[in-house]
């Protein structure tokens, strides 16, 4: 039971509108009120103030999701993501008001979670967020859940080794910008590539890319064998499509892939086919493994010690894409696949 | 120098007469006339007895190969491809006249070969073979690169464990009659897919399998789930394409791909595009990868081992598809990439 005067609580929550056919519009969404019920035993009443946009809730959107994934929302649904907030009001004996928590209840103002509840893999569970030195963003960010898939991607799937020549595709968003700047940090070749001049600069003149290639702006692999000629270990897959067809081109015998996610193909009801020359994997002995950071929760530690000392020394930067207000939500998303937005696409809801 | 009288060897050739474009068939091929010249020193002379009929040399054919694979021929260049043959004249001193021998230089009937000289990967190498009880030509079947092909994929690559699912595809041919023996006798379930009525029956009452499907009867996928309807954990893949969608889709959580071969794309100069649910490999953290048995050449005893023992003990059986005469070589080979050989396909040529 809530303290004090009962006040109702006025709450807001993205809801999908209408199933996208082709590429998503802020339109497919709808911002509808909503009641917070009264909390069960177990519950926490809290007040987002981050909201995290990831890609592969577009995945989501569609009438089917690949088998073994999420089940599709429907019409109706409230989305759901990465959030950080306030604890305003918690049954929980592990939550007071006042702390800061991360879940998976985004896209709303009040979020009404159950402790060791409802969760999305590890990540998505209610956590207590202790932020230090750091802006508390950054762990839906660098230090969060971004953070933990570049550092799982390099080092638990690529096994990164100290000569490796490495590719990261979409190098200047959330999780791209931590890969780079990691492996750049161990000594490694890194190719970046991403989709704008704009992006190139700040893979170039921010982040300390040595080879940074704007793939609208001719061939990938042409542009791929002109920066790293002798060819790459291993791929940092972000994308998907021709870009892992230009990677297992340009792979050298033995070489790995680390599929993390394929931005190129969610924004589509009609899943494109893949690259043609997948008989590379077996001519070269090629590895690809497909990985979700939510199965690798005990490395937290150790990813935020890695991060959290470069940040803190300012050897590593971190940009974010900042939208305000719950309202923005669906152009945040709809921006991010579209590819205009550099670094961690945040929605501020405070 | 040869010893006695000097005796004009008539040797054949079987050369690529024109690039295919589309399907292959023998009129590609050319029988050739060809001289056999005095041996150097470090050279054997070897009269070919067995030539082993193998897909990949399909896509040496086209205009262009993949990145990493060996070159393509250029028409009226002779074909390689594994063989068996005697010694009749040596200049190794490795190597006496009347000996068993495996090499790369199959495709013609006289066969000069330096002793550690050009090779294709280990199993090419100039290699001496003692049969033992065993048929010869079973080294270059079971006991040979075929064995070593299925005992690496399954073992090394795959690691099979014991509670495995395991699909093999090409099921009824030379390396999947041998995975799915080998995966039966250590206690897995196999479900083995090929390409007709007769091969199912085959792979049912003579292979021993229990899930046994027709691709070419029904929905591959379909079948598949009515088959193991709670999924496959490790797909021998040898077919590529859509036989490798299917595996995507109804793989577990965490499942492998050992991808060997992709016979479906070599018969064709315009490759197809790639199965279009490949995001299922990070939905499901899959692992694919390629591997080819040349470079495992130290499992060989392991592997001659386990498939010798079952041989002898008639556990393990092997089917053979055998063309007489090396003009039928161009047959052999457009029938095996035409889906019509049970087994290995074999081309005697003594």
């Amino acid at each position: 039971m809530r303290k004090g005067p009962v006040i109702a609580i006025h709450n807001r929550v993205v809801c999908l509108a209408s199933r996208p056919s082709g590429r998503l519009v802020p339109d497919h969404f709808a911002i509808v009120d909503a009641e917070v019920p009264p909390l069960a035993p177990g519950e926490v009443l809290i007040r987002n103030t981050w909201l995290s946009i990831d890609p592969s809730i577009r995945l989501r959107l569609s009438a089917a999701t690949p088998s073994g994934y999420l089940p599709p929302l429907t019409p109706g649904d409230p989305l759901v993501g990465l959030a950080l907030g306030t604890v305003v009001e918690s049954q929980s004996p592990g939550f007071a008001a006042g702390e800061l928590v991360s879940h998976m209840f985004g896209y709303r103002d009040y979020a009404v979670v159950a402790d060791g509840g409802e969760t999305l893999g590890g990540a998505g569970s209610l956590t207590k967020i202790d932020p230090g030195e750091f802006a508390p963003q950054w762990y839906l960010g660098p230090l969060g859940s971004a953070g933990l898939t570049a550092y799982v991607g390099l080092f638990e799937i690529l096994e990164l080794k100290p000569n490796d020549v490495l590719w990261v595709s979409a190098a200047a968003g959330a999780v791209g910008s931590i890969a780079v700047q990691l492996a750049i940090l161990r000594g490694n070749t890194v190719v970046a590539s991403a989709g704008s001049p704009e992006k190139v600069d700040y893979l170039r003149n921010v982040l300390g890319v040595s080879h940074a290639i704007d793939y609208r702006a001719g061939d990938l692999k042409t542009q791929l064998a002109e920066a790293v000629p002798n060819g790459i270990d291993a791929y940092f897959d972000n994308v998907g499509g021709d870009h892992l067809g230009a990677a297992l081109d340009h792979l050298r015998p033995g070489g790995r892939v680390a599929m993390c996610g394929a931005v190129s193909t969610y924004d589509t009801d009609s899943p494109e086919p893949g690259p043609p020359n997948l008989f590379q994997i077996t001519a070269k002995y090629l590895q690809l493994r497909g990985f979700r950071a939510g199965s690798y929760d005990h490395l937290y530690a150790d990813m935020r010690s890695e991060v959290g000392t470069h940040l803190a020394d300012g050897a590593m930067t971190y940009e974010e894409s900042i939208y305000s207000g719950l309202e923005q939500a669906p152009s945040a998303l709809v921006g991010m696949l579209n590819g205009r937005n550099t670094g961690k696409t945040l929605c501020r809801l405070d």
